[in-house]
């Protein structure tokens, strides 16, 4: 993976000056990481390779798995899911259509909207004919997610009217000793542990993530491979490897000179969930204290036709990570039929019109001095995307040491909360 | 539809005075109508009631539409791809899956993202069977759009491959006399005409919308109804009345306070689709001589666990849109099992969950004092879409004129074009 930052708009000095801040906090990081501390608010960074975790996992998916298996019902929100559905979408793509016979496949339910709630109940109750088809995979970190227990009782009960052993299907994935931790135990259902200190946003290398992933044939060793090498590759002191380290400076003084926005913009459409996986890590982590950059996600070249005029005739308030792969699939136009008058396309394939295409756009954020960083995936895979998302986490935990925010925790969600159990209570 | 505005943070006597100012644009606006003046900027007014590109769009249904079609494959974008996919989202849902027998279905093809081809191109060859299951039906307003011509290549040709009479199965919407114009005429391919001043942003109720969302069993005809009584309210002088009036003088205001970012937060995940065609109607009209509001997306509840703690405790530069419906389809919860904790839900069905998560958000934004308006619609079916729709895009007419810009150009866009065009010439 490659960080270009040579039109990031901020001068090495500055950017010096901010890697030197954070040395100490990397020392301490790294140190937590050889000790396997996970009492540590950045206890994430030790999953990448924890082996009991992973061997958890695998037992389960083993003993969960069946032939016939078609649907991993994904039950979680927020963090239980966006990490979730962004290596799926990104290796898997999101047109179902066009994967009518791939199956595990996965259904995510995150919040309770109704006109979709019944549309799955149709569909549950047409198109699943036997109990193995399903697995019904409940994750909520504190046990207490009012989305979660709603949609976990819908699709239980949807089950427990057709079938028999619906416990056997059924994984619960949360805090050890959470109430639903206790009422899974004690109803003889299996749960998978998140480690305390792993908050939702940075738990997808957890079960959280690795269960279902591993369940529909994602190779979840490689992502974690991926993950490792980046960890490790961010907890150095190496000015020039530790891109996490250079990205939190530029992203810090962007914010301190007023430059609010970060947007995203991903060459790639089956990267959007990518982006909204880090739209939270990013808005959760360090939007606190009156202040937090806000990120946005645009996806190339679908948007171009769309915000880009403001991106380019608009405010500068922007900061613009560019994402996109070196190594496309390549897709060969053979003809030209109606549309001759297009000669540029003539002989090209599609994923040159697409290269072309990026490199125009950054090509004219650079003519307008427009402040950007380019991230550079080989290819798209499972290492890949592991290292992309460890990136980030490294990235944020060390934005928020140079913000002085805790970058754990996510106070004001607390109030809707207040506000929602009062209505729902009176 | 109601909108709620009284904690928009702007005060009456401010969005009177910009009422006034636009007192002459609307009389501009209402005269146009009234001659069906297609030569202005504002041709997409005339839209709504033409009952002859209803006509034609209907004949041309009644033409192509055959007992076994299956898919409409749909090859735009930007303003080309948006507004349909905005309708048939909201109207059908994102999930295909819960879908299954549901036909014809549109597939949309807009950028080139040769994954994603790489997809399509499969399940062509796999799944379609007869050339009476697929409509290809192509949308450009200029006829030069770089990603519409590589994508309606590969289709065509995917098709000429495999069928006989491609020309038959394939419709063309652009400008009247463009390039490809004039190669589909020549060639004996239907074409449906785009009126010369109506931009893409502004064309959802021209047959760049109407054709498409007409051929899979959407009610135009309401679609259209809903907004031409919104319209017509939108071209009254009664200040209380006229929504789109009160909302452009609210986005002005703020963004002349420096509340940068306009967040659309729709309670309906089917309404993504809404909010990024809104997204590119506000950015590109409006953003531009580097000034414009930067237009967001959440979506209720699932952006609750994600972005919202930015939003309450992070800087105070958003205005807030929250947009959601009167009437909710109902789904009970009958039962309670592992979740048992969770007292609060009980009895209660995903509809009174979803308002009151709904609600409490809501008052927790007024707690906080930050800025916020309601757009309430009855429902959801065609007639209040269409009706959102036309608001939306009187409101950022209205926007465009008290801020001075041109709101119907995308000048910037062109920049990176060029930059393209050099790289695929070279």
């Amino acid at each position: 993976m490659q960080f270009i930052y040579n039109n990031s708009g901020i001068n090495e000095l500055k950017i010096n000056k901010l890697r030197a801040e954070l040395s100490e906090y990397i020392i301490y990081c790294k140190a937590g990481v050889q000790e396997r501390n996970y009492e540590m608010e950045e206890a994430a960074l030790c999953l990448t390779d924890d082996k009991n975790i992973l061997k958890e996992v695998l037992r389960m998916v083993d003993r969960k798995k069946t032939e016939k298996l078609k649907y991993i019902i994904n039950i979680g929100i927020g963090g239980s899911n966006l990490g979730t559905k962004a290596v799926y979408d990104a290796l898997y793509g999101t047109v179902d259509i066009f994967q009518q016979s791939r199956y595990p496949k996965i259904i995510f339910l995150d919040t309770t909207d109704p006109e979709y709630l019944f549309q799955f109940d149709q569909f549950f109750k047409e198109s699943i004919t036997q109990e193995s088809e399903v697995i019904i995979n409940i994750i909520s970190k504190s046990g207490g997610t009012i989305e979660t227990a709603v949609n976990g009782e819908i699709v239980l009960h949807l089950f427990k009217d057709k079938f028999k052993n619906w416990k056997e299907r059924c994984v619960i994935t949360t805090d050890k000793n959470s109430q639903l931790w206790d009422n899974a135990t004690i109803a003889g259902i299996d749960v998978l542990e998140i480690p305390k200190k792993v908050g939702g946003r940075y738990s997808i290398f957890s079960p959280v993530g690795l269960f279902p992933l591993a369940l529909c044939g994602i190779k979840v060793e490689k992502l974690l491979l991926g993950a490792t090498i980046m960890r490790d590759r961010c907890l150095k002191q190496e000015e020039d490897k530790n891109i996490a380290l250079t990205s939190a400076a530029i992203l810090y003084e962007h914010l301190k000179e007023e430059v609010v926005i970060n947007d995203n913009f991903y060459f790639h459409m089956e990267f959007e969930s990518l982006g909204k996986w880090y739209r939270q890590l990013m808005g959760e982590s360090i939007g606190k204290n009156g202040t937090g950059t806000t990120p946005t996600v645009s996806i190339g070249s679908t948007d171009l036709h769309s915000i880009v005029q403001l991106y380019l005739g608009g405010p500068k308030n922007k900061y613009t990570s560019f994402i996109s792969t070196n190594l496309f699939k390549e897709y060969n136009l053979s003809s030209l039929n109606v549309l001759t008058h297009i000669k540029e396309i003539e002989g090209k394939s599609a994923g040159d019109i697409m290269k072309a295409i990026q490199q125009g756009t950054i090509m004219t954020y650079k003519n307008l001095n427009l402040p950007y960083t380019e991230t550079i995936l080989e290819t798209i895979n499972e290492e890949e995307i592991g290292a992309y998302m460890q990136f980030k986490m490294n990235e944020i935990m060390f934005l928020g040491s140079l913000m002085k925010v805790n970058a754990f925790d996510q106070p004001q969600v607390e109030l809707y909360k207040t506000e929602t159990e009062k209505i729902l209570g009176g």
